[in-house]
């Protein structure tokens, strides 16, 4: 069993408004930031699991996010897997 | 003016309680996900800008990270420029 190391990204889909960008961007004008735009903000998830090998960690993985981190109506994931 | 893209990764220092983090690592028990440890949960964030060179960008996303994205008592930041 090798251990590896889980990257995640969960952000709001495009087609999704996202109400909380929505207010940062905003934010941004207020503090000098005029030239900040199209804030998204998700979700950054880092775990750590024990695998046979890379394969079977991305699967894993992959369940994880399809059945836990990420409401895939409203939500796209991304993820990196490397060895630690 | 170029216009830059920027990935950002805001997450609970180590030395912090992840409550969250915590929760979902029961979770994914309860899911057959035995294997999976150590979840933590923090922000992603994108964002797009306008900026004459990249390190002028930098400089940017690096005031929005410490004056309003990012929490520096409890949570770290880390993030990536590129041109689009």
């Amino acid at each position: 069993m090798t251990r590896f190391k889980a990257e995640i990204d969960v952000m709001p889909k495009k087609e999704i408004l996202d109400p909380q960008g929505k207010a940062v961007t905003g934010s941004m004008k207020n503090l000098g930031l005029q030239a900040i735009e199209n804030v998204r903000i998700g979700k950054h998830i880092t775990l750590e699991l024990e695998a046979t090998d890379e394969t079977a960690a991305q699967e894993q993985v992959e369940k994880a996010c399809k059945s836990l981190l990420a409401n895939l109506i409203m939500e796209s994931y991304s993820f990196e897997v490397s060895a630690i």
